[in-house]
């Protein structure tokens, strides 16, 4: 039984790695403690100290003390006559791998396959289809959600089985510990040689034949990737060989814990800002996530030693999070969020996420919105951050130089990766409409498209391989740690929010321009007018451009707390403004009217994008231009509603 | 042509009443003008003047002053072979009724029926049943739901007509000119004589056979009501006589103003406490809606004076407003929730309706929630208005007589009627959940069951009426004036919201109780367990009682703006947090868990009760329990979500 079960929220349950502790010690309210003056700003001098603290060695002696717990697991058996077997795990090269513990590869809430339907010719489709993920059940139990609406897709449709075979790529790509790395294969560790995953694809990846892949789908494997079915005439196997797939699951309910840690803030306790990551890993997890925890645990020592000090309490209230059951499908945040929705819809300023902190230890980069007003906190806590391995140089200057895109209004500037449901700030952003951003120290963009590291949830993912390879000294994890805490003081202490409104003026008017080229010539014809876009965009302009000016001048004389106040709920809602639950009823946790998935291509509203893109299918079916005209009335109603959130409040 | 329109949207359109001018000019923002303390409390003697300056005189000239304005109008055309014809019209008795301008009774938005499908037997059924509000298409433009939720009903699938024609009364009772009156006819006035409806209906109701009709049906014309189809055989008719109606009416779109005057707050501008009231009507409409417009002219009058001298300023905003297109379905109130959504959800602190200020000159009452925090505004509102009639005695005196109810945290109070969706409150309390009130002076509960007074909605609805029978002196007036402006006062100038949260403690604990007496044995039968709300309700009572405690004690010391503030916040999210706008997909502007329409007769959160009333239908449908599972969660989320909205920020 061992075997075949499903290690559901299992790893992450009894490794709760002191965070608890040290935070919930140092953060114990201090009775008759003075509270700071209600127009006190972000102390720099503060901010140096508290970079100066963040110690390399100590994350490192933090990462060096995780262990992962033994979980029961279950295991893949290929079945039939072969041409070719995938290994069924790690081959044991540094002896952590062999390990009894290790739960072997396997594909979380995959359901049982086996028998006459369990082999097909192999198609590549490493992404949902929209139509996939509209047959998915809708939830029926809000609270429990989550979990439904993963563990739905372990219960397809019996016809769909063999449908699902047919992706067998899929399967694995996006299986629970992830076989197929589309990343980089490092020289320096033989990785390539010892991991099941990356040897199977590559040996049925360059031999699949059918249409090339689109360029999205590409990835670092050395061949051309190709969508299949069947292979190629002239490859290893002959051209109708099908792919067989066993897979054993069955369902097993764990529990899992999310460990909190909270700072009350001395002169704004019911402002929020949250900082997490998950705990919870496929095997060793040294990289994903325990990196991201170390760094974590240092930035929670630095702070809570100042609070228990009597040195420092922030304005506003520190949360900090960490999660269980990421990997399962960001179930401990997600849970979270609806736990708490009231509070957090209600006064959370920002959430920060550090997962993985280092992918590489050259390079440097930021997620978050690109256009977001959170890109202006993230960009100035990477400037008062010196670069690792080049002191005379910033994290801001590397991240400048690997990856850079032109804005309009700043010039130049570092390129943020956009937040999809990677990590655990998907339902913080699209949920509940806050503002969030993803740190980590990551790939120059100019030498490489490589998304992963290349042990990543595999056995060789240990502390070994970060001190040896990944990160020697830890110095790209202190530089990571230093830009976290920068940001997270910057948005915790600031008098006024240092969100920049007018950064989305210039997504709105991206968005605005993609939708005239490209979508207005398709509504001419059923004379849909985006004439109410193009007003709204325009009053989100000049509000943004008013409120900054505003803001400036608040800024010289900030007489009154309550009209700080006022202006910062104005920025904190900003991005609240944007949240419309109405608007994707069929995607539960998507309410966010600018990020929420895209099919189409055209970088514009998704809504308005995708219902374009069905329309443009069936275009002489009224229901689709109905929906058309209802996704842009949505857009705009959120653009109009975000401006009358930053216009003057009377 | 002229005969047969609708006249959407029409009487309200010129009349614009110089509300606007009064206020936007009264409450022009002074600049340089001093600003209040940020710790300066409700002012008595403030309120004392308020009180005594509110005319009652001003008040009776104003109402003389309003004219409807014309309109082109429909008219509804019996046809057939005729055993009894409804008037077409009022008979003109006071001169009023024959103006050629006067819109002729219709039933706006009925779909046009003539033909053989326009007889059929008579049958009774004054309200929409659930299944038939399902059937009513989704909206598909959110910015203009409103009205196609409206006009939907107009155009009903073509084989739905004979069903709606079986359904005679309720065609006539929910028309726009209510043609029957289930309200109290008043010797005083010959309108049991001289209107159409109430002849027709007591002919026709009187003489109608079937299971008698349930209580909530029964009305006050005498008879017993009795749910058809046909006739009584000893009846004025043969059994078997069908009923014949012919609608010409055809659609047209027209204009509609709402009409806003903001006095902007002092110390928080950005909160807002809405008054508002509509401005359209039938015909000329002096009760419905220009006794309330009157008392808000006069207020507006009295604040917008104090204001220009100098004398005052609240500390939150004050917005004025007279919507339009009230009668066709709320269309002026609920367009403004819908543009203005985002800053209304962030800012508003309540709404205040006044509508027909006054039923009938001796009685009192308030409309509010039942057991909100909403109702200890009212009540110490009424406390401080004398009675019309006696000024030994108060409103509140005089309310507790005419209605009460026990409480168990109050002992005997005025009874509130509950808000559902009659004036244009609905939108701002189910779709935004603001806290919201209607304020009128209305029947002595414990002598009539009248609903409505003897004129509305048809062409006796006049000044004369009201200044000789309705409310002669208009002190009735003046005292819902009072009371409407000291309630304003209260939540724009009270430095701690005056919002008893413990009030809702009480509605929660009788929702839970309903719940477990009444659906509990249901329940058990799937293994569903009430436990979580029992814990949720307990959570709310002593987070209501703690904030409560931690009120009293600000009060005592109010030395910090911003503490102030915070409590303020929760005390405004409170509504909001029981709003949740994915638990009722189906209805699209029915978002408050707790104050939904609700077709089950148990007094508990609707979502559960409907849910369970299905489930009880087809207990062997495992569907039918997921949704009462989904519903139970909704209420535990809300209540859970609200608790910790009122429990200490961090």
């Amino acid at each position: 039984m061992q075997w075949w079960k499903v290690t559901l929220l299992g790893v992450g349950l009894a490794a709760l790695f002191g965070l608890g502790i040290i935070v919930g010690h140092f953060a114990i309210p201090k009775k008759d403690e003075p509270t700071s003056s209600p127009l006190q700003d972000l102390d720099q001098e503060l901010l140096g100290t508290v970079m100066s603290q963040l110690d390399a060695n100590r994350i490192q002696e933090n990462l060096r003390w995780f262990k992962f717990d033994p979980a029961p697991f279950p295991t893949v058996n290929p079945g039939g006559t072969i041409l070719f077997s995938a290994r069924r795990s790690e081959e044991n090269l540094t002896g952590e791998q062999g390990d009894p513990e290790v739960v072997q590869p396997y594909a979380a809430y995959k359901p049982r396959i086996s028998g006459p339907c369990s082999s097909c010719p192999l198609m590549s489709s490493p992404i949902w289809t929209p139509k996939e993920s509209q047959q998915l059940s809708p939830p029926t139990n809000p609270s429990r959600v989550q979990g439904e609406l993963r563990t739905t897709w372990a219960q397809p449709e019996p016809d769909r089985v063999p449908t699902r075979l047919q992706q067998f790529l899929r399967l694995l790509c996006t299986s629970s510990r992830h076989h197929v790395l589309a990343g980089l294969a490092l020289p320096q560790f033989p990785v390539t040689r010892g991991a099941p995953g990356l040897t199977s694809s590559l040996c049925l990846l360059s031999n699949l034949r059918g249409p090339v892949a689109p360029a999205a789908w590409q990835g670092a494997l050395g061949c051309q990737y190709r969508l299949g079915p069947g292979f190629l005439d002239s490859g290893r196997f002959p051209p109708d060989s099908q792919v067989n797939v066993t897979v054993h699951n069955r369902v097993e309910l764990r529990n899992s814990s999310n460990v909190l840690g909270v700072i009350r803030g001395a002169v704004e306790p019911d402002r929020y800002v949250l900082y997490g990551n998950h705990r919870d890993s496929w095997v060793h997890g040294a990289v994903d996530p325990s990196s991201g925890t170390a760094v974590l645990l240092e930035i929670s020592r630095v702070l809570g030693t100042l609070v228990k000090k009597g040195k420092w309490r922030p304005r506003r209230s520190v949360v900090f999070a960490s999660w269980g059951a990421e990997e399962f499908g960001l179930i401990g945040s997600t849970e979270f969020t609806e736990e708490f929705f009231t509070k957090l819809q209600e006064r959370a300023v920002a959430y920060i996420n550090v997962d993985i902190a280092v992918f590489i230890h050259v390079g440097a980069t930021g997620r978050g919105l690109p256009g977001d007003p959170a890109q202006s906190v993230i960009f100035s806590a990477a400037k008062q951050v010196p670069a690792p391995e080049n002191s005379a140089l910033t994290v801001y200057d590397r991240w400048l130089r690997h990856s850079n895109r032109s804005s309009p209004a700043h010039g130049v500037i570092p390129s943020l990766g956009s937040l999809g449901s990677g990590s655990d700030y998907a339902a913080f952003l699209h949920f509940l409409g806050i503002t969030s951003m993803d740190i980590a120290y990551t790939y120059d963009r100019s030498k490489t498209s490589a998304r992963i590291y290349p042990t990543y949830h595999t056995a060789f993912d240990t502390f070994q391989y970060v001190e040896r390879f990944l990160d020697p000294g830890f110095i790209s994890h202190q530089a990571v740690a230093r830009t976290a805490a920068n940001a997270l003081l910057r948005l915790s202490d600031s008098l006024l929010l240092p969100l920049n409104v007018s950064d989305y003026s210039e997504t709105l008017r991206s968005f605005l321009q993609a939708a005239q080229d490209t979508l207005g010539p398709l509504l001419t014809q059923p004379g849909i007018s985006l004439g109410p876009l193009v007003s709204a965009v325009g009053r989100f302009e000049q509000a943004a451009a008013a409120l900054h000016q505003r803001i400036e001048t608040l800024k010289n004389n900030p007489s009154d707390p309550l009209k700080v106040r006022m202006v910062n709920d104005q920025l904190m809602l900003l991005e609240r403004a944007f949240l419309n639950p109405r608007a994707f009823p069929e995607k539960y946790y998507y309410s966010h009217v600018l990020w929420a998935p895209r099919t189409s291509s055209v970088p514009t509203f998704p809504g308005l994008a995708n219902a374009c893109e069905e329309a443009s299918k069936t275009p002489h079916d009224p229901e689709a231009w109905a929906k058309v005209r209802k996704q842009l009335s949505i857009a705009v109603m959120a653009v109009e509603g975000a401006a009358a959130t930053l216009e003057p409040v009377a």
